[in-house]
């Protein structure tokens, strides 16, 4: 074992189902095929520098709780490379090529925007030297959030001078992302929403939002950089409403604003079930508007009405999951990112990897499983056949946009009282257990 | 006092704020003008058949409850023609002019096809005589989910000949619903979503839905029906998920397929907080999209989970509604329907009235208060203010989508850290408060 | 295959994990032992008369959807024997030993009180002589929900008579459920509850309910029933608020009462969910009050305000459970009931096979499961260790509550800024995980 | 205008409905007799010191939005001394008599317990001396929450040196509110409770929790602190399950381990409201228990799954606490205490003040509606009426448990099937929106 960060961290092993070992793989094997494709490209998993780095433990109610080894309780420009350095060691050991970012966790701000722009250059330096030729962003972002200049919003602040500055700040995100190589980039309007209508103009802020989400697509045309646009829905917390609350309510926003072509979503298990659907409906709903970019991996309580971004270990969710990717052929130039994090509780650096390798090995679990599902037939076999009336002359003609009222009201006297069949949903459930 | 059906109650009339009567309006004043228009008008209110004339007081744990005098305990079409009396009667004493209803609420179903729509034909016939020339239908609609033949969906069943019969159904809805003077035609597709995504093909049903509302609206237009079609958005009850989901997921429907011209929303305050929303989100984004249409006003409980199509009593959620009523400059075809029914434990006839007279009463307050709101301008102007730095030059470019971030970066780092006003949410609430 | 009511279907078989044959238990093997006891003596399963065999598919929006081939149509009196046949067949062919049963479920309502009883007996009858030696209720109960005169309650109905009408039909329903060799007898107050607190006495209400759970006691005593009488907590659903609200609510109203020696509780997992908590939680909880005594078998869909009653088909909620059972000894006299249902869409008598079995399955995993985790040790461990600084002499003392303030304070200044370890709840959550 | 804080602010005075200044009542007005005792008397209004004073704006997305012009960025003793200035110019100019706090939040932490218990006894000594003759605490408490050590509870910690350390804290705490005059101690077990089951020993944790709170109480009789004890339940966060969930449920806790005499509730609406009740429930509850001692006065939002802590300002929620508060016969020793706090976005010095205003408003707008209400009787006649039927002699004989179920059949079968009339539910709400 070596290293400077994690000196008691082996590189993570793929040791199969029967091994006890906390750090070893289970389930996920890299290199192997299933479906046709490796394990590592079908997921195509990556660190989240913010959690693992920069997550701290405080909440709502607590102070910080991690006291990390390698942290010096500052936020100065060389704690911020030690960090990367931190960063780049955590994801060699577990073995992934990517990892994600905001602008603001990876350096510090500074004192006025030149400034801050100039820490983030002397990070991002660092982090291309350190990523090699394996590693790179799945995504870079924006950290429009935090900073109280953006309490009432970025792109939708009531005040002009933010919405300057956070384009000022996205534009800069997008060149560093570009410069490392990311492959995608993320807006998530944490702030963009409102916490109450009595003191909002909604229609004015989403016209805002829409037109700053234009120039940002303007400029990274203008760059050249050609990564995908995602927006990632989120229904609320911290605002009571978040404009991208689900992924319709985001496909209605980009449609109508004819943005439509140029984003496509990034979802989050945990925001799904927040806004009142399961991740599985997430996906497919990204899936069947042709918008499913990128997956942040993580799950939440079903008893919590806020996010708990915990890592997923839920087998028959992770396979649900599956499910919808496999059919979406992947995610590519998407993949699964890791917006999880320890719980407050959990301090030790060991905690870090065992999470990461558990959420790792659950999704893993869950594509074995949509393989199994797959190859049985039997699940496929009874969703085709409950359908199988429309692959008939006049169910083409329905699909077709052909059949004509009058011309069902005709057929419907014709045929008398339909023959309504079970709908096998506890069978269905049934072979879906058998295969977990 | 007078009627064949409700000879205890009078004409119900507007006694003003400090009448004890629980049969009076102490708030709705019909021909009252009110920031310009009449009351009625703003209003337009139209008592729901289904509720007033079929609600049993039956829950999926409990039986009938309700044992009107009218009723002789069958389902026939003597039956359903003596309701239709009682009906026009309950209309005429609560002194509004429509009225709305499915097509097998009103005529019971025949063994076949022919035999309903006859049977439609018979009490529509009643219906159009007893209208006389002040009453007409808000909106009429089909009854697509109470039959066991629309168990999977009538435009999203998995079997074609049940998509065949539905098309019927709604075909002969649109008919009478036109032939009554109907103003709008409304869908509310509670069976049309899935109960389980692992034997549901959600991207063919949502094709099929999309084919079957062009049919209606194809078929419309044929046969010079002017009225508004309308789509009432619901999350779910009776299935996990209603393709409906809410305002947002219904205008990404219309606009993916091509249908957002031709359709606007019913919006249903029960509805709008099943799904997550505040009825005011929900009726404030339907008119930001440009489709608002009607509003289903009644209201759940916060703490229950399923409809509960209570009669709206709360001030301040009323209050919110016409706020957003007012700025759609009224609802016209549309109007208000009480999409409301009477708790199961409340079995006496005055009961109806008092049930209504209450929905409408507090309502008017809701419209009354907006006019002190309109009137006094502290709350408009705090929200104005909020968003006067857009009201600039650069304010103008932006909004004209001709401001880029290079520009825009330019303007931030000339400008230096912005300042952030409070969002006087308090303030804003204080004012609110004090109008009720 | 044989008999009258299910001719194709044989009798279910333990196949084990590797079959596909939905007809057949893969994990559920009722004589092998594990954990020192037989399958069958861990679960004690039971079949529920209402939902297996009254269980309609109609829901608020629709009909009726089940037409099983035994039934005429009519609720007479041989209709409700030959459904109890049914009931028997369909027993033997799952093979369990234990049912259960409202008494308005198995036999039609009388114009009389008299004449209900002597319903009730003369299909009670049937059943003691169907049973034989080798079938016995799990549990009986009286219906006291249904029927529009419970509309307020029963015990606690605004009502006198329908208190008094109330207390007859438990009365007979206990007699019954001794007479047929029940091993508990439940309360689920469905009616017992409120809807509004506006209209409500809530302290008498409360009061009453107390003394008629006395009087069943007395009673109970007086014929010589020795069973167990349980509290089935419900949150809500059909009243706005139910006043068994959740385990610890049941436990508050026992004790207030003095009635905590002579109830148990019937934990129901979908309505533990509905009330916020976890089913673990709920179970957990009523083991730690000492008043575990039977298990609804059932479970809701996290997204789903309302009772669904599924069969539960999640390994992970199943393991859960069965670690608490396990921790329990078993629930004996009570035992795992299905109080679950078809959903509305499956029609084909099998599925009442098909999700019998899976339900079965899933808990018979569960079992497994544990004893897997009990045989590794690591998660015991994993939690002795966690509270080992208690098993000391201090520890000790503080327990037995000879540690006062004083002390304490003394010690702390000793001891300094305590260490305060993780609490490796991802570690948990990965050990839980590899069991499954 | 004057004052070192406030100069901008004046005292707030009572200037009737009809004003339009933000900053005087208008609904409050302390010396006013309502039903028999003045305004003030029935509210006994406190300050939270936490949410006023130490409340910054930070969010688990944002960092602090206050800059109040007495801060100077430290959390020094000369800083804390300063802020308690501030705290009672706040509040002789709002006009209340009474403040609460935690001991964390009026002093720093030192960095042992000697030193943090120093730092409280100097800042204790201000307070004092500032309180003068007119002002004292409603309440204080521990904070047991915010420090690391207590990330896994203070009494339910798994660490032994935890839970002394604990100890000496609310020993200090009880201390020192004693010495201030404080008439009430509560305990916010905000960390009392567990994030995952899998590694809790529940029925360990809520042992030595009653260990803790009977050492508390001997401690108190001990130094002869008089004042109530308060437990302030609150379903979760920031623990997924806190043990205090809701009233019933601290209730349940208190009987289980003989504590019932020693404590009262603190019902905060909010916590409520995230229990799935109603805070009128909760207050009702806690009521019908003998154990409502206070009332933490604020409100959430109903689609929001987290604690907002916002002012209340919905006038029926208010009235209908009040109807509970009323039929106490007020709350003191307890009182109203404002768990409330500035939106993150409210950042002017006068929304410290608007925002009391408009929760004090709201709350005396209550009480006028109640007295309205019992001026009116008519509400108080339709509940006395529906339980009318009990107010007779086999009433008597069920209420005083003499009526066994043979003597109640008897009488069922004598009388026949019931008569149960309307439950004028309608007719209650119609009654009480008129008094709003």
């Amino acid at each position: 074992w070596k290293g400077e960060f994690f000196p008691e961290i082996p590189k993570i092993k793929y040791e199969g189902p029967s091994s006890k070992n906390p750090l070893a793989f289970k389930w996920f094997n890299a290199e192997e095929v299933i479906l046709g494709k490796k394990m590592k490209d079908w997921f195509r998993f990556s660190v989240a520098f913010w959690h693992t780095f920069r997550g701290t433990g405080a909440d709502p109610f607590g102070a910080p709780t991690k006291s990390w080894p390698w942290e010096d309780g500052t936020n100065s420009l060389a704690m911020a490379k030690r960090r990367m350095r931190a960063n780049f060691e955590f994801i060699d050991k577990l073995g992934v090529d990517l990892w994600c970012f905001h602008d603001r966790d990876i350096a510090p701000d500074g004192k006025t925007l030149e400034e801050s722009n100039a820490n983030l250059d002397e990070v991002v330096a660092l982090a291309k030297e350190l990523q090699g030729s394996k590693v790179h962003p799945l995504w870079g972002t924006a950290q429009l959030f935090m900073h109280p200049r953006y309490m009432h919003g970025g792109a939708t602040s009531s005040e002009l001078g933010v919405y300057a500055y956070a384009a000022a700040q996205v534009k800069k995100a997008i060149e560093v992302t570009h410069y490392l190589g990311g492959e995608n980039y993320v807006f998530w309007g944490g702030r963009e929403g409102y916490q109450s209508l009595l003191n909002t103009d909604m229609g004015r802020e989403l016209d805002h939002m829409a037109r700053f989400l234009e120039a940002a697509v303007a400029y990274k045309k203008k760059i050249g950089f050609n990564g995908t646009m995602l927006i990632e829905p989120k229904p609320q917390e911290p605002t009571k409403h978040q404009y991208d609350w689900d992924a319709a309510t985001s496909a209605n926003f980009l449609r109508k604003y004819g943005l439509i072509g140029e984003f496509k979503l990034n979802i989050e298990c945990n925001h799904a079930t927040l806004s009142g659907h399961s991740c599985h409906h997430e996906v497919e709903t990204a899936r069947l508007n042709g918008i499913l970019g990128n997956i942040d991996a993580n799950t939440g309580d079903p008893q919590v009405g806020w996010d708990t971004d915990e890592f997923l270990t839920d087998i028959g969710e992770a396979t649900k999951v599956m499910l919808s990717v496999v059919k979406n052929g992947g995610l590519a130039p998407g993949g699964f990112n890791f917006d999880a994090k320890l719980r407050r509780e959990s301090t030790d650096v060991e905690d870090l990897f065992i999470a990461h390798i558990s959420g790792m090995d659950t999704l893993a679990r869950g594509l074995r499983n949509v393989a199994k599902i797959i190859e049985d037939g039997s699940l496929n076999e009874l969703v085709r056949e409950r359908y199988s009336s429309f692959d008939s002359e006049i169910g083409a003609l329905i699909e077709a946009g052909k059949a004509d009222f009058e011309f069902l009201e005709k057929k419907a006297i014709e045929w008398g009282e339909p023959k309504v069949p079970s709908a096998k949903q506890e069978l269905a459930e049934m072979i879906f257990q058998s295969a977990l």
